[in-house]
């Protein structure tokens, strides 16, 4: 006998869990359909060197990765945006570009498993690719707006900066090249470990009282998005400020916050950055994303530049569940035809089929048992109606329908129309 | 530089493939509600002990397995039915019984791709388990007959078959228990090898020319469902006498045969078993499934019967296209609006916004180059309008949609209303 069970960091979904994923799926894809995204799909298993090497030590230490059948070394895929740049490389030739696609799947880390952390989970991703137009940044923002708007979501900050604006900053503090991705990812932590922690890690890598100063501003930046733009101005603040300009004075500006701590250390973004948190739920960013500037490196000598996001879908629906945000929440059966007897069992079946016909989902019990059992049934499940049907039933020609909050009962005759009627008002 | 390549067996999906998928998936999906079925999901990845050892030792070889970052021994799901069985043997104190699932997701296996045959691939699962009724059975086949028929498939053959009935002649010919599901394995072959083959392979196994004497009914039955069933007289076939007899009048007659040589040797199958073939694609089975007695077996003490099919999703889009019964694909956007130049960009977003508000897929092209430029990008994206806002236009306090298949212009005022009226109607 072997103990049915599932490792860490994956789940099973039961039904209403699945009702309830399906509708935050199915509202995030209506925005990212409402703004002129296709989908595309790419594999689960990916040449391991296709996936490894993109997301640093880390990311690859947390990659899925085996030697198949046929000995070929083989990943699965971390993210969605490497498999979106192997796809783009491989067909760019016949594709429209700009490229727009979204992509709403699972992928895989090897994670320790924690609250809101799963090693299995959804990204929903959009990204444009082949225009380097600040225009795409602000529909990226627009996307995670009205997608977490629809959800019901009425306090949430969208977090932008820029790495270009780092970069100037640490060229300004004479911070090498070499040295920049671990500034970036020290910056990184501040959230985390505090300003005075950041500083010590800055000493630890050797930067200098000098270089320190320099880059505190970035430590401790407050006030209105103009005011923090004024701080660093001389910088490469430009693809910020059009942006900042572009989201005065719409709904979107009570959303965006400008922080110059954005780091996302993970990842090698060169341009706009994007963050977004929920308050009151404890959870992590449920956005990822930014702009690089050559997204197809690692497969193409063409250069092209890219911005996108990933919504963390498992996220979203814990913050939804922690928030109280789900209501009325249905499964999609809408009656339970009960059997009375074997005799009937004919005339019954006929009437799921009538049900079925007028395009109302509909369960048939599949054993004659009492009519309490199968009434329990249809309770346990949360089936809104049950539909009897007797000899009484028979000799009028008419099957009743019971509505189970209620507990109202209806006669209808067994025709389409009616059922729409009942089952439509 | 790392080639952008994908393993075989393996697909990419681009936009127009996509709407294809999407539309079989979404027919399918609404057949499974329309009976009543509610989704549940399960991890791709199982500890391998879930997965190895249900599937025979050739399911075993084309089960992805590896050791996992801590060690432990995992695997990739071989199909959706024993991580079912595993989810509801660990469940069912909680879950109605008879519960019914349906699950549509991808499946590997590490198997040889050819025509019809892929390493990852899409199964579209409804299952039935904790009751023995044969209107489970039914419902099944009503499930496979409608989800095809509203694909617009018009030709397919349901076949069906009771391993008890196999049983039943087995013992008649005194084949010992150990030796069946060889002869099960070898009556599978039929289609592919022959008879005379068959026979041959019969022989191999040591059975006696008695024994193959009583077997022989089966490689050679021909007639109507009913001549069949009179051949094996005296023999388990109430179930599918029972079956036979509900479909007898229904739509559903014309496409179900009763084939005493169907075996699905691979599986474990205790009673009704089916499979189906749409003819003229050259394609093999789209559908499989049948009846286990113990469905939890490996997973739980107590017993369950459950019967399930798993629609082949791949080899559906496969057969739909080979018979050019893909028409009428669209993409989701339904307008492009172009940029006439930077000074109008403001104006151009807000047309922009007011079309997403009237519900209308509306993507933005982000750049104000040559309009031709836009047009073409339209063009191979295949989206039906473009709107056009020039400084005539906004002279006009109007904007320009033009219907890029007819070429036909429309002025509409810059309001949701007339927006819905042009793109509804």
């Amino acid at each position: 006998m072997i103990k049915p069970q599932i490792l860490k960091g994956t789940r099973d979904f039961g039904q209403e869990d699945m009702s309830k994923r399906n509708y935050v799926k199915d509202t995030i894809r209506g925005v990212f359909e409402l703004f002129g995204y296709d989908p595309i799909e790419t594999p689960v298993i990916e040449y391991a060197e296709t996936i490894l090497g993109k997301y640093g030590d880390e990311g690859d230490k947390l990659t899925y990765n085996f030697k198949d059948q046929g000995d070929r070394h083989v990943a699965l895929r971390y993210d969605q945006t490497v498999p979106f740049a192997r796809y783009f490389a491989a067909n760019h030739g016949e594709l429209p570009v700009p490229f727009k696609r979204y992509e709403i799947n699972r992928v895989w880390r090897a994670d320790k498993p924690q609250k809101g952390r799963y090693r299995e989970f959804y990204q929903c991703d959009v990204d444009i690719i082949g225009t380097d137009s600040i225009l795409a940044e602000l529909e990226l923002i627009q996307i995670i707006h009205l997608s977490l708007n629809k959800l019901g979501l009425k306090k949430f900050v969208i977090k932008i900066n820029d790495r270009a604006l780092m970069d100037s900053l640490m060229e300004k503090a004479k911070i090498e090249e070499t040295a920049r991705l671990s500034v970036i990812r020290i910056i990184d932590k501040l959230d985390k470990i505090g300003k005075s922690a950041v500083i010590e890690e800055f000493k630890k890598i050797e930067l200098t009282a000098a270089q320190i100063k320099e880059l505190e501003p970035i430590l401790d930046c407050v006030g209105s998005n103009k005011e923090k733009l004024e701080k660093f101005k001389g910088l490469r603040t430009e693809r910020v400020e059009k942006l900042l300009n572009l989201i005065e004075g719409t709904e979107l500006e009570e959303f965006v916050s400008f922080d110059v701590s954005l780091a996302r250390g993970l990842d090698y973004y060169t341009g706009i950055i994007f963050e977004t948190i929920i308050p009151d739920t404890g959870l992590g960013s449920v956005v990822g994303g930014g702009r690089y500037a050559n997204l197809c490196g690692s497969f193409s000598k063409q250069e092209f530049s890219g911005v996108g996001i990933a919504l963390g879908f498992d996220r979203i629906v814990d913050a939804l569940e922690i928030l109280g945000l789900f209501k009325n929440i249905t499964i999609n059966v809408e009656v339970l035809v009960t059997q009375f007897d074997d005799a009937l069992e004919n005339e019954t079946l006929k009437i799921a089929e009538v049900l079925r016909k007028a395009g109302i989902n509909t369960e048939m019990y599949f054993e004659p048992v009492k009519l309490e059992k199968q009434l329990k049934y249809a309770d346990k499940k949360g089936i809104p109606n049950v539909l009897i049907f007797g000899p009484e039933e028979k000799a009028k020609n008419i099957c009743q329908v019971k509505n189970m909050e209620t507990g109202v009962k209806t006669e209808l005759k067994i025709e389409a129309s009616e059922f729409k009627k009942y089952f439509r008002k």
